[in-house]
């Protein structure tokens, strides 16, 4: 076994701890990779509130983080692909069945047997949790871990491994591109990068917001209009207007008055929130309109997606705190207190 | 004004009495139809018992009829389409703005200040309440009315005009044709036509059903295979297997079962039932499929489905019953006892 150090959830406080951790021994097409800067997603806070909620005993242990990048330091027998000192990514995924039709497609993202998460996920060999990447050295196989391309800023490439990929896939698999109207609801951590790929893909690129102060934002990332989502007014002159609308707002709410911006044979995609949502059908059926959803992706979009934000310059907007700030990093995130997303700097670890 | 007999319905039983109508004069770009052949549509049950639950006022009559096919009988002074003796077919939409964006997209459906309907909508110019396709005349703006195509039986095709358009529509919108896997849900009156189109279009075709006794419809009707719904190991089998999914069931039904059928990137399009519906986000997420929804058609569309129909041979399958019968047509169609549509042969009104 290896040992390395990470921040550990607490079952009485929920606040995370710096404990020592495990990691496996390099398998033949393993990498130990150093975890440089790693992302604080929404997903952590839901992953460890319903942990504490739960009181899992199948899962004693807790070490949130999916989206980071880092530099390769070990490489196991049979890896060709890396060496030691290459700058690495991974994301919210490590493993797959790799057999599924889903797999085959390049959707390890939806595999059929469910693919093996970074952290709270049960290893496909050994069946031991895993332990996410809030820690100094993360071991995974080398098939879901990505070259990080030059150019790109390592801290703020972090976030594009799980908010980055989820706004890429819809806007690739809805085609956008030149010509093509997108809008994006909610500006956080999903938003401001669906903002800046969409711009960068060539759409004409609009912000849907409450709060008209986020329009000196909305223009930075370079969104061509803000639109104010409680000025009905504004709402109904924007009617029918998109052929993409990018849901990223994190709370349930009312999906109708996002439907009814969606364009003729357009497509709501719905990324903010899990769970069930209720749509009248006439808010589809008017327009031809159609509800879809996204999450995380596939080995070769997300390969892709960092190609792109590397020709286009395009990282997260990020704050960075030294990883002994974790605690207060999601108190923050949970009061919706980041433009637009905390990156745990990892490296203070190895003074503790 | 010009009169003609119809069924009205009676507000105190609900059932449809023979009555005197009162046509308007022919305007200059208006036809008059001789009605031969009118569809009796679910919508037209719907119709029925919203009315006398809402005891109306404002809609103090109802004749009900949206799927016809007749002949031309008399036309205005600016007509050019039409000649008198010509067969055409009407459908559930009589007239739009034709000046919005939906309007000018083709889709008078979709028309922003909503199209006017074929019953129970408010003529454009006088304000008077359109009565339907349960009559033996019909007056309407030649823009509104399809030349039928020879070759097609009249009683068969009147239910093309709005079963017909309504499936015809997402087959069409989504590009259905060779190579794609299209599964139907529900065999009825849209089903049954969903299948026929969706074999014409060379789409390999799955019917789903809870009923295995459908087995031999469906062969009949051109489907390669069927579903039973009920049988789990069966469902679980034909997991993301189609494309497009038709979902024609009328009762309102759990979609989830139905979304994990859809393949990657595919969509389930739910006709068969109006009003809210509840999805998991996650039946859209894993596998990013779209939900979407259609009724009725544009005037372009509709003019291609009759087109596509005659050249294929497609009409429905109906009963025929002389107009007289009406109330035992809707009876049956409320109880699901009609393989797969009534046709009311409005010929007996000359008789009475």
């Amino acid at each position: 076994m290896r040992t390395t150090s990470g921040w550990q959830a607490d079952r009485s406080t929920g606040a995370l701890r710096l404990t020592s951790l495990e990691r496996r021994d390099l398998r033949p097409d393993d990498l130990a990779v150093r975890v440089d800067h790693c992302g604080v997603c929404h997903s952590d806070l839901h992953a460890l509130l319903s942990w504490l909620d739960r009181g899992d005993t199948e899962k004693p242990t807790l070490v949130p983080g999916h989206e980071f990048t880092g530099v390769v330091t070990g490489t196991g027998s049979a890896v060709t692909r890396f060496t030691v000192g290459d700058p690495v990514a991974v994301g919210n995924i490590v493993d797959s069945c790799g057999t599924c039709t889903m797999c085959l497609a390049g959707q390890e993202n939806f595999c059929r047997t469910f693919p093996t998460l970074t952290y709270g996920g049960a290893d496909r060999e050994d069946g031991t949790v895993t332990l996410g990447g809030y820690s100094r050295e993360y071991v995974v196989r080398d098939a879901f871990a990505y070259p990080l391309p030059p150019g790109l800023d390592p801290a703020g490439a972090a976030p594009l491994l799980c908010a980055g990929i989820t706004v890429w896939e819809p806007l690739h698999a809805l085609g956008v591109g030149p010509g093509s109207r997108v809008a994006v609801a909610g500006l956080g951590g999903l938003g401001h990068l669906a903002v800046r790929m969409s711009v960068a893909l060539g759409a004409t690129t609009s912000v849907i917001s409450r709060s008209p102060d986020k329009a000196e934002d909305a223009r930075r990332l370079g969104a061509h209009s803000l639109v104010v989502s409680t000025d009905e007014a504004r709402m109904e002159a924007a009617r029918d207007g998109f052929d993409v609308v990018i849901d990223t707002i994190s709370a349930p709410h009312d999906l109708g008055p996002y439907l009814r911006l969606v364009a003729l044979d357009g497509t709501l995609s719905h990324l903010g929130h899990l769970g069930p949502v209720t749509v009248d059908t006439t808010d589809l059926l008017i327009g031809r309109k159609k509800l879809s959803s996204a999450g995380s992706g596939g080995r070769p979009a997300t390969a892709a997606m960092l190609d792109f934000c590397a020709e286009k310059g395009i990282t997260a907007e990020i704050e960075v705190l030294p990883s002994a700030r974790v605690n207060e990093a999601l108190d923050r995130l949970g009061r919706n207190d980041v433009r637009y997303r905390f990156v745990l700097d990892m490296s203070d670890l190895d003074r503790e």
